[in-house]
């Protein structure tokens, strides 16, 4: 039976051995939810890239480009990391190039895997179903915050283990816990982030609806997998 | 009102600045609390080191000399990482040198906190009152399994967490975290643990008791504290 195991922090990646297994990239506020949300919508590739210079670069091969610093949109650019900006009808058919504080770095931190997804709430059931008919090892790896555990994350992490359970090995600590806390959660995963002082960070630049909008399951069908440099819809 | 945080890794403490804050080292199974044991079984005082030379070398200066290298009694050594070790009338009044995998290494890398105490289930309450008393924030440094994640490191800062309720922000994602795990386990740790594949490896070294007694809650009332280079009991 394969196994799901967790990565809390890019910062932990080189003490997880990738080769032969699916990375499951994640940074539910916002990075991978606005992703997914903007493949969903027609946008028929993303470039994830790390800095700033490199992602406006691409403006002049006609990409949308999109960054977020700190949470807010950086100047220059089209567009931020809100999910709803990638429901317009203006991304439809668009490349995007996009720089996010936390979530393109756990991307392509994760080459080093047979497959790199990108997961988030939104796509869950999309992503389990992927996993399920791949059977290989699976790790999440959690964008976090600058290098720190976050909740989100985490959630998600439990979310998919969930999911997974019966087909895959739940049996790793960081899986165990991340499982735990989805069972706590899961009822009212809008009142449990409450207490987190990330999350009350993210509610004073008033995100809110972006953040309810992020935790909704199985609103997309779509799981984002890097080919080469490029994030496209699986088929 | 000062916080608690946790940081679930020594890899990830350059992420942390402790300075002003007191680190509560914890490595449950075994390292931290076979010291407190060891300390409140009249042990006079602990020289946590690194590496195994380094500890032999304390040999010549009439230390005791205690090393585990994975979940096993290094050669050579006079005790392993086991509690039951240190409750022996023959500890009393010796000065004791340790190195362990993963728990010797969560003291050292804390040096740059205002102080650093050693936590356990065994003498939760203790550290408890010590730092309500302090009043300072607090990092728990969770030794982990070389560098990864694990359960019952979580569980005691989550256990921790719960005693300073009231008193302590708990509102880092991690310290929620860890809290909610807590709450989960707390009416039954032994069987949540038996989950984990790292407490599976551990009780294929036939490690169960040992287990068993480090999960026992407030048993000792001491708090050891580095003092210079060595561990010794707050006064």
């Amino acid at each position: 039976m394969p196994s799901i195991d967790v990565c809390f922090s890019p910062e932990l990646l080189p003490l997880y051995d990738l080769k032969g297994k699916i990375a499951v990239a994640v940074d539910v506020l916002r990075a991978t939810s606005s992703m997914v949300t903007a493949l969903a919508h027609g946008v028929t590739h993303i470039a994830p890239v790390s800095e700033l210079h490199e992602c406006l670069a691409y403006k002049e091969k006609n990409y949308l480009v999109a960054a977020e610093r700190d949470g807010v949109k950086a100047e220059g650019f089209d567009l931020g990391n809100s999910p709803f900006h990638y429901r317009e009808d203006s991304v439809k058919g668009r490349f995007l190039a996009i720089t996010t504080t936390n979530g393109t770095q756990a991307i392509n931190r994760s080459r080093t895997a047979d497959a790199v997804l990108v997961g988030a709430f939104l796509n869950l059931g999309a992503v389990a179903d992927y996993l399920r008919k791949a059977n290989k090892d699976v790790v999440v790896v959690c964008a976090g915050w600058k290098g720190l555990f976050n909740l989100e994350d985490t959630l998600f992490a439990g979310a998919l283990a969930e999911r997974l359970e019966g087909d895959f090995s739940l049996n790793h600590d960081a899986t165990l816990a991340a499982h735990s806390m989805y069972q706590v959660a899961k009822g009212d995963l809008m009142g449990y982030l409450s207490k987190s002082s990330h999350v009350q960070r993210l509610e004073r630049l008033h995100i809110l609806p972006d953040i309810e909008f992020c935790l909704q399951h199985d609103v997309y069908n779509v799981v984002p997998v890097l080919e080469g440099e490029f994030l496209v819809v699986a088929q």
